[in-house]
């Protein structure tokens, strides 16, 4: 298979775990045989740098004729405390996801044997997770009208959705839940917002199409508490842009470790590839970031290309290098921990 | 002291918690020679049944003229799944914190070492925890204009904040820090929000006048994951109204039990104490319900109103009905358990 991959490096620690998910996925391709092109190019902070944009033009090409975007991480603590920078990496972020389609984020939260005891929460209520957050991706506060009054000392932000908007996410939200536990959980703030209303009244009427899917309600302040409470309730949670943003990073905490979390964000035509972890500047340059949710963002990657059998030797490697110890210090508990280039080097070997 | 106490039971179990708080406070009232006069209110799905309204008119008089509110709660299923409900029982109590100006809620999440191992996060990353959460309460996306449009296929809410509204918060935040542990965290989402970026800026201009406050500014997606990793970084946070009801929530697990955690809303003039439980209806009318979080509240209330004494000798006899079990069902772990009227029984005698 040939195969045309968008590489978007970003910031921070995002060039060096990009590194090793190409170094990994090169090996899959001679293995296999796939010839893969990777195309280079400049998002985030480092294109504001070089280009003045976040998410220039020719980036935008580059993605949209690939077959898929394999992403690293975006975001610098320079843009972070200015409340009044004009240009923002993270705008790069929500042009790409626009432009791009990319209408569903897909987090899956699992646990590791090996790693279990690296939660925070006890292992009884977390031994056997699998859920997985869908996240509407282009919609809601994140793309309404915004701005300022009565001489900047009012601000205000607009959280809307249309119906289709809804459907579209839910529909997806249906048929991932059809493949998995047939439990789907709707997560919204109905008793005071409008737009939550329109969710709930349009997931309800779905419900009919899917019979077999158990569908639930629940408040998004609940949910903030029994995701970390009881996890295994969940299988499958669709919600809207902002409680999706919170609830997900939230849920990653279960994992006892960002630093393996990978996902998806998929819409009509291409879709995205990343680790769910941010830009983790502090770390930038220094060869210790753990390469893992990269590496397994991109099977996923192989996984939604048809590549079932590329996937699972990524997945299989990962895991062994768990088990041996072949870890980043944020794993290695004190003992042998290596760098993130040896971490690549060491599972491209091994596939 | 003569005290006007306004008495808002509202839905579920809110009757039957509220009972034992003022069992409790007569007993107070008693010992230390005060006299309360109780107020008692209509407010919540109780309300609407009986005069179709949340929070009425007379409910808001005997409130605004009262020297404090405690408050129950308020919900009921039959309102939550249907999106065309014209009139909700919350509509009543964002009524009642408008009204009455409760512009904050204040929520503190510490731990009990008796109950410490009932938390579903492991002991040593929370055990010393002691943060309080200061929600604004009567802005933001509660209270923006909402609606439909394009035929009802299309919904909206607005998040609208302004500085004053900022500055009011942010001001009992400093000042609270100061009385403690020194440090305020501002919760936002300025990488995306124009409200969070006037958050922020307001909250930066105003650290010159807390010199000795060490202020931090993070995002509410990496606080819903460092809030149940490390609990204890935190000492006070301040944030807007949707992002504290979400985070509040979150925070109730780490003590493990909700059942035990009041909360304040206070203004500038009357204040309301109410449990962060909800109405619970599945236990409604059993004489289950832990009452001990409405008691707790009631000792804020005291407190509040001057009485420190009164309000230590309330948390005494709680700390003493969980050392020597005389407590609810979910807090019994199969032992012998008490009902919710022989718990309040108990704690009034032992005052
Ligand atoms: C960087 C930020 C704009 C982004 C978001 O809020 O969507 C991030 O938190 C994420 O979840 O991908
Ligand atoms: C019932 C609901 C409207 C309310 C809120 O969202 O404020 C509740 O969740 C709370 O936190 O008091």
């Amino acid at each position: 298979m040939k195969l045309n991959i968008a590489l978007l490096a970003g910031d921070g620690i995002g060039p060096e775990v990009i590194d090793q998910a190409v170094k990994v996925s090169d090996a899959i391709a001679k293995k296999y045989n796939h010839e893969i092109s990777w195309k280079p190019a400049l998002t985030g902070a480092a294109a504001i740098d070089k280009v003045g944009e976040p998410y220039p033009d020719d980036t935008h090409e580059i993605c949209a004729t690939s077959d898929a975007v394999l992403f690293g991480a975006i975001g610098h603590p320079r843009f972070d405390n200015d409340p009044s920078a004009k240009v923002r990496p993270e705008q790069g972020l929500l042009k790409m996801r626009q432009k791009l389609g990319l209408f569903a984020n897909v987090r899956p939260t699992f646990t590791f044997p090996s790693l279990i005891d690296k939660s925070p929460l006890k292992r009884e209520r977390i031994e056997g997770t699998d859920l997985i957050i869908l996240r509407e991706l282009t919609g809601g506060v994140y793309f309404g009208k915004r701005g300022r009054e009565d001489d900047g000392n009012t601000a205000y932000d607009t959280m809307t959705y249309t119906r289709s908007e809804i459907q579209r996410l839910a529909k997806k939200g249906f048929e991932m839940a059809m493949t998995r536990g047939k439990k789907l959980c709707c997560v919204d703030k109905a008793n005071v917002l409008e737009s939550s209303r329109l969710w709930r009244e349009t997931v309800q009427a779905m419900e009919k199409d899917y019979p077999e899917v158990e569908v639930s309600y629940e408040f998004v302040d609940a949910v903030a508490m029994r995701l970390v409470q009881w996890p295994k309730a969940y299988d499958v949670i669709i919600t809207e842009n902002l409680f999706g943003d919170i609830l997900t990073d939230e849920a990653s905490v279960i994992s006892g470790s960002m630093g393996l979390m990978p996902s998806a964000s998929v819409g009509s035509e291409v879709s995205l590839y990343e680790p769910i972890h941010g830009s983790y500047p502090q770390a930038a340059g220094k060869d210790i970031a753990n390469p893992l949710a990269t590496v397994l963002s991109a099977a996923m990657m192989f996984e939604d290309l048809g590549l079932q059998q590329e996937a699972d030797d990524i997945r299989r490697v990962v895991n062994k290098s768990l088990s041996e110890g072949v870890v980043t210090e944020d794993l290695s508990e004190g003992g042998k921990s290596y760098k993130t280039s040896e971490v690549g080097n060491w599972l491209a070997e091994n596939i």
